[in-house]
């Protein structure tokens, strides 16, 4: 009996989860919905139906599991909340500073209804997380850093697209080199937002647009670029399709700490990533994530969770005899 | 209210937890139990009794979580089945061939008696089998690699020493350096265990032993070194003091997978420690993993778990809003 899965929502991140699901041969897809006319949609699956977002709700018997993929500005503060009343699901959820207030929403929501909601659930927030916990637990005397990219953010060029007069986007984070080296050498210094990273922003505007305040709501925006050196080139589509499509990132954690009588040892944990494709990496983590989301329902799991609350074998297709054997 | 923790076995790692548990302001030692004569033991802990290992019995009470610090070889399959009978209990078994046996040993006496036992808690097994857990889980199509060294193996060494004629060994553990490049590219090549490490040893002998027979007894020794190409060299006691006291260790875990509708993106997943001190970055994940020992028995979950089957916030001190706002 294979995991019967929805996709709220099918942009990049959308058509991650569908390849996702086909590496796992305890899932299936059920059904895919958008709040576009279902029938301009092309899936990749052949046999599965497309349908819209308002059809949701006649399939709350139907899906086990309904991943959202929309966005972390406008959708899914409204779209987790109202669809944790009617299904165990999942979400990207990738606005740092607003996950407490999400999770509370959330939280509410499926604790009313009795689902489980699994928000947060790509590599950072997400597996980034669970790496900055035991970071944590493993080197209580210690600094934690994480550097973002070279590499594409979904979330922030996202952001952006959502500025009146943009047409598409695309932002680049960038790590500074001197904070890399300085975390590098183990002196866990205490950086800044900005002195660690920058963001660079390319951006197709219409042809109307007041370009000088699309900057300016791109530089000021709150969570997203306030608190960094923000630079914003606009270019046209067909540049920003030629140089700017594909999707890589690099990224790393870090947990720097001592241990001894005397604090006389260091130690260095560093996990780094190095992705082809972001939105298929976070795809395959949103379907690891609802195969942890039904176990735990099924055992009678209820409210919102995040990553660090779930047990790692319970996102693993394998039994707990196959891990101690072969990965322990 | 601090968790009372009680010290079994007063080694490296004995030592080791003792200064873990400084770090943690949520916990405490409460008592160390030795095998040896309780008055040769000097700790570094003011006013912690120092009892005979016979005298823990009387200790079921007043100790929260027994942390066992006796080695793989033939102390834990005898101890930690016998003590999980009467404690919520952690070990760091790491003979990966035998945690099959020893989980299923384990859990039968954990569950009879009601108590919970975490085995293999270092970091390999241990944070390394949950890093290759999250790496199977995200990467479905995909190898694993994990490389040991170049530094000691605290198990290993351990292993040797038990010989007959031994008085004291040291053993480095050794990645081969083409099969480190190979993996590194993203090939995921086929390697056996002889193709990735080499084991070095250097070995103090009794005046009076057959070194020949030591040296064919360690080479042959089953999941050891039988599956290794093992070099042993006799050397004094002075020499494996003044040039083998040190503990330090470096080592990766790998994940390279696909994704894509034809597999057509590649990503890489790669987890590095540096270690000054083997057996103190050991010790302080025992007393995180005790840390989550002790909640999950306080929720009523008994039996015998692996650091997989724990969800990671349960080993940080921290509660799950400070995590949800400071680290995920």
């Amino acid at each position: 009996m294979t995991t019967q899965i929805g996709i709220f929502g099918y942009g990049n991140l959308g058509r991650g989860v569908e390849t996702a699901i086909r590496q796992n041969k305890d899932m299936a897809l059920a059904a895919v919905f958008t709040r576009r006319k279902p029938e301009t949609l092309q899936i990749a699956t052949s046999g599965v139906p497309v349908l819209s977002a308002d059809a949701v709700d006649d399939w709350t018997k139907k899906l086990d599991v309904l991943i959202l993929c929309g966005g972390s500005a406008t959708d899914l503060p409204v779209q987790t909340p109202a669809l944790a009343k009617k299904f165990t699901l999942v979400d990207s959820f990738d606005t740092h500073a607003g996950i407490p207030a999400h999770f509370d929403a959330v939280d509410a929501a499926a604790r009313e209804s009795g689902h489980l909601a699994v928000i947060s659930a790509g590599w950072d927030p997400g597996l980034f997380s669970i790496l900055r916990t035991y970071g944590e637990a493993a080197l209580p005397v210690g600094a934690t850093h994480t550097f973002w990219g070279r590499g594409v953010s979904q979330g922030h060029s996202d952001a952006i697209r959502r500025i009146d007069g943009v047409l598409d986007a695309r932002q680049y984070t960038v790590p500074i080199s001197a904070a890399l080296a300085a975390v590098r050498s183990g002196d866990a210094p205490a950086l800044t937002a900005r002195q660690k990273h920058t963001r660079v922003c390319f951006v197709v505007a219409a042809e109307d647009a007041d370009k000088a305040r699309i900057e300016r709501e791109i530089v000021t925006m709150p969570n997203y670029f306030a608190d960094y050196d923000t630079t914003v080139t606009f270019v046209s589509a067909e540049t920003l399709r030629t140089e700017h499509s594909g999707m890589p990132h690099g990224d790393f954690v870090f947990r720097s700490g001592k241990t001894g009588i005397s604090n006389e040892h260091t130690h260095l944990m560093e996990f780094a990533l190095t992705l082809d494709s972001n939105p298929e990496f976070t795809s395959n983590l949103l379907v690891a994530t609802a195969r942890a989301a039904h176990r735990l329902f099924v055992e009678g799991a209820h409210g919102c969770k995040t990553l660090p609350d779930i047990p790692p074998a319970y996102l693993c297709v394998e039994s707990g005899a196959w891990l101690r054997k072969n990965l322990l």
